[in-house]
């Protein structure tokens, strides 16, 4: 088990060394567009239109804080049903300030896409010889990469240079689940050359067990590692993180959480002397790769490293904010959403 | 212009030597699903659906000449528009002969897709730091991407472990339209894991001109010079290659053209005495990566390395014996289509 790790430890260091991993300027975030916001959870493979569209928006908006530039024009050019075709002007393209973003990456979960597949063929506790698992990481892999291509024109469609880049097909595999490589060089070539790369959660190869799923918290975690972005916002759909399930009436929305250097979090906000520390999570039956536990443990690991996360809800003025960074050096009284942040 | 193909000489050799490329089995065929086969050439973005299926049952029975098994099992279990849900039975799956197949690779071309995004922005001229050059990039991805999904999904209902793997993400690049780097290590592990790698012509970035579209028979000449398989085999809208345009009513199948060590041609068969050797071509104008011209030259550097091509007319009674392997050591005379091999 340790053996395994350090061998780990070893190929992560390699991945990350053998491939200087300069960006021309600073990460300014990784944003997760989470499952459950952009996506219908009860509903297989729908897409929470309303919820996707305005996120891409704020996006643009976080990213082009400093333009004077309101115009929006759509990369996506391919067809749409039920959509008039689009057929960009080339004159639209004279303002070269269009191109003048600061440097982004997305995530997704999977929600409603993926879930199924890999849950009836089991292709997270991995034995790629099984026909049943062969065909569930096919048809995950269909699943997920098809909600990519709809997240890439969303963003495309508000003028953001999005490119898919899916994880197993960039190189990233684990070990016992945990990643073992990833191509994080291609990564930064993209975001060198003015793109915003999406990646995913994806079914992976896994050396030990075969395949395994690698969510999407846990591939940020590793690029913040890798990249060290100023900071990391989650998108969800409930405004942040509660004391217990935000179904029950007296849920505690948390404000601030500090993550100490052995990894074990306290709440700093609100000031509840008496209160359980401890805070209840709920995991999904349908979540594979473990919900709001591996969010808060991924997000904590992140915060150690110096990098403030918010987990935030999607579409909101709040998310908004969180996007352009403004809850960065104090948390606003009237923004709604968790903070989680080192406790040096 | 000698010391940059010098470089790119050099990284291709670094690429395939740091790498050791290892196939568990060997590689027995690449086929180009070409894109004037697979999608309706004059409608935008448009699937041939019956030539795609067709090529991807033929696919399947190619793959799994030893198999006794009659049986299809999709793993596309995603939803589709207009048809019915697919939920598989886990019994359809105990059945563990259905993964004792050869293995292939296929790569496709664009057609309708991705061409008018490219030449419209002329992304195969490069200049990514104009902003309409950059939105072209985006919006040619975004529509080979998805053109790419739909083929995966085709061979996927066939019962073919298909991974799509765009070159993009996958880390191939080019410098001066030649390829500079790619990730063929990747491409293996997949094919050792039991999958069909599924790539496709692109947008990439190019380290002089900023980008490019590397075009699907770029990338196939590439992962033949790597991967050294049997055969190669060209899916396309015509007989084969003809001795002037195939429109022309005097138009004549090659039936057989030798490579020679220096890459000229000659025809072999039909044995004509005077006939006019030179091969016309037609490049048709809204093909930015040569169309014909581009193929033909591709082919005979592959036959050059003593792999036979067959370029066939795509679902066909011909493409299912080419596919096969029918066709290899002596041409049938009821078999129509081209074999372009080596003179040695």
């Amino acid at each position: 088990m340790i053996s395994t790790m350090e061998q780990e430890k070893q190929m992560k260091q390699q991945s990350s060394s053998s491939n200087a991993i300069n960006l021309n300027k600073p990460l300014r975030c990784i944003v997760k567009l989470g499952g459950a916001a952009i996506t219908c959870k009860n509903v297989i493979e729908k897409i929470h239109d309303e919820n996707l569209e305005i996120a891409s928006s704020q996006l643009r908006q976080a990213m082009n804080s400093t333009s004077s530039s309101d115009k929006v024009i759509s990369m996506d050019w391919s067809k749409r049903s039920g959509v008039s075709e689009v057929s960009p002007s080339l004159d639209d393209f004279a303002d070269s300030s269009l191109l003048d973003s600061s440097n982004f990456i997305v995530v997704h979960g999977a929600g409603s896409f993926g879930h199924f597949q890999a849950s009836k063929s089991g292709v997270h506790k991995g034995g790629l010889h099984l026909p049943l698992v062969m065909a569930g990481f096919v048809a995950t892999r269909i699943s997920v990469t098809s909600l990519n291509l709809e997240i890439v024109r969303a963003l495309a469609r508000e003028g953001i240079p999005s490119i898919g880049m899916s994880p197993f097909a960039c190189g990233w595999s684990t070990c016992e689940r945990n990643i073992a490589s990833a191509d994080i060089f291609q990564v930064a070539k993209a975001i060198n050359s003015g793109f915003v790369p999406v990646l995913h959660g994806d079914a992976v190869l896994d050396n030990l067990q075969g395949c395994t799923i690698l969510s999407g918290d846990v591939i940020i975690r590793h690029l913040a590692e890798l990249l060290k972005p100023e900071y990391v916002v989650f998108l969800t759909d409930v405004l942040g993180v509660y004391d217990r399930p935000p179904t029950d009436s007296n849920a505690v929305l948390l404000r601030e959480i500090a993550v100490d250097e052995d990894g074990s979090w306290s709440i700093v906000k609100p000031e509840i002397g008496n209160m359980n520390k401890k805070v209840e999570i709920t995991v999904a039956a349908h979540d594979t790769t473990g919900g709001m536990l591996t969010k808060i443990s991924e997000a904590a690991m992140i915060a150690k490293l110096g990098i403030d996360v918010y987990i935030v809800k999607a579409a909101t003025d709040h998310s908004l904010r969180a996007l352009k960074g403004e809850v960065k050096d104090n948390i606003p009284d009237d923004w709604l959403g968790t903070v989680i942040r080192s406790a040096r």
